[in-house]
Formats: C-alpha cells, structure tokens, sequence
C-alpha cells in the first residue's frame, strides 16, 4: 500500500491469531529494516527474534508479564550496539569501492572521528544507539504492517533483567521490544477509535521553538 | 507509492534542488509524523523547523558547517522533551473518553506509572525520549519521501551550542537533524550504488543472541 496509508492505518496491536508468520515474509520484512539509515552507515542495530514458548514465556517474565509478548508470533528485542568503532572499518571501505570517499587518508580521518564518537562516556553512546536503533524499530513496525503483520512498540521491561536472562554480552542496550504476529479479524486495537494526537501546529514551530504551554490531542482523520 | 518501494528508493540526500516545498505539502508531512507510535502514546516529539537564511545559517553554524543544512528548503531541528508528565494528564483523559481504560482509578494508575518514569535520572529520561523522538524522525523521512522530498539525518551537531543559539529550554534534548528538500534531477545521492548494509543473516538472531565475530556489508539489491 502507498506509505500515507501505512502510516494512516497502521495501529499497536495486541491480540494476534494463530496464523504463523512465514521465514520468507520475516526475511523480507527484515531485509527493509536494514536499509534504515544510520549516522556513518554505521547500523549499530540487532534483533533477538523469540518464536518459541520458552523464550517468549522468559522474554515475557521481564516484561512486566505483558500477555502480547507469549500471544504474538514473533517478539523482537532491539538492540543496540554501544561501541561505534564496532563495524567502522568495514563500512569505510564499502565507501571506499564505492568512489564515497577518494583514498585512504580520507578513511583514516572518518575512522578517526568514529574513535572518537566511541571515547564519549557510556551514557552519551547508549543515546547514540538507541537514536539509529529506534530508527530501525520504525521501519520494523512499518515493514511488518505492509505485509500485513501487526505490530507494538514496548519499552516497559526490566533491562537488567532482559540482560541476564538472555545472557546478552556487555555493550548492547536493550532499546525497545516489538511484538509481530497478524491480528485477528477483529482486532479491537483496529476497530477501536484511534487515539489522539498532539496537533501539528502544536508540535511543529516554524524559525523559533517556544513550546505550547497547554497539550491538545485530536482524533487524527487521515486515512491515507 | 508502496511503502516496500518508499524503503527501497529513500536515500539520504544532501543536494536539493530550490525548488520550494509547498506549506500544505510540509502539513501532510506532518499529519503522518504525528501517526507515529509512542510509549504511552505520551508523544514527546517536537519539530523546529528552519526555512530562512538567518535561522539555517546559524544552524549550520553549530552543525560543523555541514553544507546541507543551509542547501535544503527546511532544516529540522527533532527535539524530545524529557518529562514523560508533560503530557500524560490530557493523553489519559482521551484514552477515557475512547473507552482504552474504563474509570479514573486506571487513569491514576497510570499517571502514577509515568510519575515513576519522570523520577528517574536525567540521563534515562534522555534515552526515553530519544527512543519516541527518533521513531517520529524515522516516519518524517518516510513522510517526506512519499511526497517527492528528500531528506538527510544528522547526528553531527553541537548539542550545547544548538541549545544556546535557539534558545532551546532546559529539558529538551537536540535527538537529530533532518535536512527536507527536492532532489535535483541527477542527484549524486541517489544515482550512486547505495552503501551497504549489514545482511539480514548476520543482524536477525532467532532465539539466542550470539553477535557475529565479523563484520560483512552487501549492496542491497532489493528495488521494492
């Protein structure tokens, strides 16, 4: 469908029938989702994708018990790589073959500026990666729903906990969580009256930024 | 078109044509960003939009001189607000009116939940609203792209300076920068074999999160 409709209808859903995603409909939806952009090309991005009860059921006990996360048929941990030096090297020179970027001396100075992006404290680059990671997210959600797969955000999990039980190695942040699964005919997350949004004249400031001191929501009335 | 085809044909463009865009097309845009899912539908995303000289200049001024800032028809400015409280109250009152919740004991449930994300330290609440800001980011590219617009995401920027020089107040964070613009005819950026990515294999783990040891980028060669 036209990206306006995808936008329009695209919803959070939380119920999900049984109807099985296919590998080749999740590889394509993930194929999308790699050609997010990212600062330097540098796609700080991984995804822990649960299929199976067991993994979904211990996703599930560090995700404040949330029912979507064992009801949907893929759950995917975003995660986020902290170390931008992590695939610096091998990015430079696909710039390099690719007349990007003239000579190595031109290589050598962006892995520089990588290097050092990379000596900011921790917290500033657990920013950095949620910042390409989330971007990433959005094509998820977005790829998933033209093939028809629902999907929802989540970022109400223990990320200590999601750590250790899935043994994830030092450096990767948990970002978000994105259930997949198709919804049923009758979803009530579709049929249900959306929920508002702040306006756009509310959120968009033209040459100067003075933020609104009150909040309006609106039921959107795009449908394409 | 397709939103497969608006993925596969985005590229990120730093030439842009003078040709103008049309307030009702940067509207629309907009209307589809503020589609963008949010946790707790709590939309922390604001937009400071630069479209005159002055303004682009001093930009680009603390956005290392980058070219494309003061190129592009509309300089955007993607700030998160780090109080999850800002808007919660009105947000909650609309999931009440839509019947998302059934009485005000959940609506104060909930508002004490969010109470507990607005507690936590700052460098956290940067990160929650790096996450929503950035999905919304994600969607303005898309949006763009729909009509004809391209776009540049840019994360080099001085954050302070940016902060200081558009008077932004205290609890706002400066998530990135989007350049929007018309592509000329033979855009470099858009003709040029696109960069590449990290395949789906080595990025998608099923059920276990075992990092490749190694780095691999491939041309996508997906056109839709």
């Amino acid at each position: 469908m036209e990206f306006t409709e995808t936008a329009a209808t695209r919803r959070s859903v939380h119920q999900y029938s049984d109807e099985e995603i296919s590998q080749s409909t999740l590889d394509a939806i993930f194929e999308h989702v790699t050609l997010t952009p990212s600062g330097y090309n540098l796609q700080p991005w991984e995804f822990l994708a649960l299929r199976e009860e067991e993994t979904q059921t211990a996703l599930k006990a560090v995700a404040n018990g949330q029912e979507h996360v064992t009801a949907a048929d893929t759950a995917v941990v975003v995660l986020g790589n902290t170390d931008p030096m992590a695939h610096a090297e091998v990015v430079f020179d696909d710039w390099l073959a690719k007349d990007y970027i003239p000579n190595q001396d031109v290589r050598s100075a962006l892995l520089e500026n990588v290097e050092s992006m990379a000596n900011v404290p921790e917290a500033e680059r657990r920013i950095w990666t949620t910042r390409s990671s989330s971007l990433a997210a959005m094509t998820l959600m977005y790829a998933a729903w033209e093939q028809g797969v629902a999907s929802c955000p989540m970022e109400g999990f223990d990320s200590d906990a999601l750590v250790e039980t899935f043994d994830i190695p030092d450096g990767y942040e948990p970002v978000m969580l994105v259930t997949l699964g198709y919804p049923p005919a009758d979803a009530a997350d579709i049929e249900n009256e959306r929920k508002g949004r702040r306006p756009v004249e509310e959120v968009v400031h033209y040459e100067a930024f003075e933020p609104s001191e009150t909040t309006r929501v609106e039921t959107p009335d795009i449908t394409e």
